[in-house]
């Protein structure tokens, strides 16, 4: 008796003892989960994290997490994986499997994609997959409210089981907080951003002459810094400082900013007060740290390198690199700006100006690396108000050509141009001069 | 032998078997923990959450969670219980128990807080707490970088274990990246306010004229607000449109704008645009959720509720409930604006055209409900610019009276008036008079 009895015993406890390790093993691994979703707040990053673990746990072959977009009833995906990496994938949110479970909120667990009447297979024909079996289940955030949803693709042997179902339930329930999460974050990222360029566009619109002054500005300014490598983080520094480099102007009267004729000695000290105002009003804004340089950068932008600018005739070093990047893409833009009285000055009389500053205002490595910028971009910004029109194949003919090119070849007339040379010669004066 | 060998995979078993229970609550807990904590992405109620529920966990009395300040090198956090919930603590980044921790990384695992040199008595002095022993742990990021400081008090039977020690150190690791993703959310949403709150301020001061307005008016609508017991996310929403009514003015001529004399009609066409355009401006930012209809608000400040407003025209329900309040409260900031040339306009007249144009421009309602506002809040606002000489004392006379006291005293002279009357008219005047 008393061996049975022990026989027993010892029998439950090797089925508990293994159903506490599989209990155990999920638990762990839906920790690691939940600790390192959190640490990514953007959005993108979270997602492309999110796909490949929860892929890799459910040794499946892929996984999407579409997210629905409310305002626009569609749900959206970005691609995971290969070439399109990063790219938007949007469809109505009522379409394919996607759609019927964000629609209904069932789970479906489809073990041969090819005979359900639901599945599309037009996006395998597109992308050359085979999709096999799928499971599919709605992301529901805390008050059960759907959000998005999980589709797992191919599971590696064989199909999906009840235990992968109830194991992607206990994933989906950690990812839709972590999601609601990235998507307020970036909601706040996105509004201080659309507020920055919104008022610098509509400062700039207070006068024709000045119209887009601040976007070009910030484009020749991240031509620089792509050119020069920038890490993401610098470049979205500089473009915030870009943008608000002339909001200092707001503080001074339009009858002196926008007086058609010459300055008098005081307006000219109240025009020159606008770097420093611009420091004044945004060293009262909390920027987020990655922005904390903003009001530095932005209010050294008429500082010159041998410490004759203002507001605090800093030289050189004492400039940091950004405000000497956009002292060159400011007055680069002031000497190619159009005025209702006159065309662009040729450009290269504007780069002789540039030169002629060169270690004096200006920083010679930042002139030298601009001389580098492809030349299609720079006429793209230059016509920026007129991107609609233009024509991108013959852009795409000054895309390997520097814009260093154009200056040599309109400074040595006597050479014999090529044919080659002619075209894009013919293709830059064509947006330059506005011949279209 | 064979009983043995039974009987000992037995005893392994059950040692394992307690363990693997041990081990599989434990990661419940976290796990819960991980879950629960992400639901709150505001700083400070992701911090009482923290608090109570790792008081739980650890079977202890309290715990605070410390955030580090780099930029001031302080530790801080909020008083999660009793009547001071809510309120601020810092103090310099190396003092006391959690500051040795802050510093050095270490873990304290104190069973007698009076027997230890670095506790520091003083604050159960003031608390009237009695502390017996203390668990005091880094809260590090993922860098390994300390962000804070966790300190749990008073294990409730005995002291704290090396058990418990190990369990907080995993709560510690889940925590801190959590804390991490509210702050920078924090950052984002403080960014944008400051960045209208500067903006706001900035353009009000273009105009002496207008210094301070948009303040003033978003004030008055938040006293209506709170009045009406209105829930706090409406009254953000109202704050933000309040700062932003006026944005549209940006693109109005100053030579109009600020014009001294009498407009002409085109010019008067000109102001009267500054709705519309507030609204075109304020459509190209997308705000975040909770404020999405800032645009709609703040663009229907000068709609009145018998259709004769502008710039649409809107018939009292068809203007959103905040435009009513924001009409009201811009209307009645212009009547009690001092001018140069002039004091402010006795508040009894001032009423009596808020009181003529009720039921033409103005909701009746809302008319009651500012009426009702304390009379400290209205002196405080009308005065704001002043705020520093403002006699609290004084003003705390004012508290228990509403508005409407004051006018009715000013409407019927041939009363006699109280003492106490008597006295909250002269405080009234004085400020509203400014004879300080």
């Amino acid at each position: 008796m008393k061996k049975s009895k022990e026989k027993t015993t010892h029998n439950i406890n090797v089925k508990e003892v293994n159903q506490l390790r599989e209990e155990n093993k999920r638990l762990q691994v839906l920790l690691h989960l939940a600790e390192n979703l959190q640490a990514h707040l953007e959005l993108d990053k979270l997602l492309f994290y999110t796909m490949e673990e929860v892929a890799r746990i459910l040794q499946a072959d892929r996984c999407t997490v579409f997210i629905l977009d409310e305002d626009k009833n569609e749900l959206w995906s970005i691609v995971a994986m290969g070439i399109e990496k990063g790219k938007e994938i949007r469809f109505p949110a009522e379409k394919g499997i996607a759609g019927y479970v964000a629609t209904t909120g069932e789970i479906l667990n489809i073990s041969d994609a090819y005979k359900d009447h639901r599945f599309n297979p037009e996006i395998d024909k597109k992308t050359g997959y085979h999709t096999r079996n799928m499971l599919t289940m709605p992301l529901k955030n805390r008050e059960g409210l759907i959000i998005g949803v999980f589709q797992v693709l191919n599971k590696k042997e064989g199909v999906f089981l009840k235990s992968d179902e109830e194991l992607l339930g206990a994933i989906s329930q950690i990812t839709a907080t972590t999601v609601e999460n990235s998507l307020l974050y970036e909601e706040q990222v996105e509004s201080l951003n659309s507020f920055v360029e919104t008022l610098s566009a509509t400062l700039d619109t207070r006068d024709y002459i000045t119209a887009g002054h601040s976007r070009r500005v910030t484009l020749y300014t991240l031509a620089i810094c792509h050119q020069l490598q920038m890490e993401e983080n610098c470049c979205e520094e500089l473009r915030f400082a870009g943008l608000l480099h002339d909001i200092g102007k707001l503080c001074i009267p339009e009858s002196v900013l926008f007086k058609a004729g010459k300055l008098t000695d005081t307006e000219f000290i109240q025009i020159k007060r606008h770097p420093a105002v611009t420091r004044e009003i945004l060293s009262s804004i909390h920027f987020p740290r990655n922005l904390k340089n903003v009001p530095e950068i932005a209010s050294t932008h008429h500082e010159k390198i041998n410490g004759k600018g203002y507001p605090d005739g800093l030289k050189f070093q004492e400039i940091p690199l950004g405000g000497r990047i956009l002292a060159i893409a400011d007055v680069f833009d002031a000497l190619t700006s159009r005025r209702q009285y006159r065309d662009r000055e040729p450009v290269e009389k504007v780069w002789a100006v540039l030169e002629q500053e060169k270690g004096e205002s200006f920083d010679p490595e930042i002139i030298a690396i601009f001389r580098k910028v492809p030349l299609n971009k720079i006429v793209e910004i230059l016509e920026y108000d007129q991107r609609d029109r233009l024509d991108q194949q013959e852009l795409s003919q000054l895309a390997d050509v520097k814009f260093d090119k154009i200056i040599k070849m309109k400074n040595n007339k006597e050479n014999i141009l090529t044919k080659e040379e002619k075209k894009i010669e013919k293709i830059f004066d064509k947006y330059y001069q506005r011949e279209y």
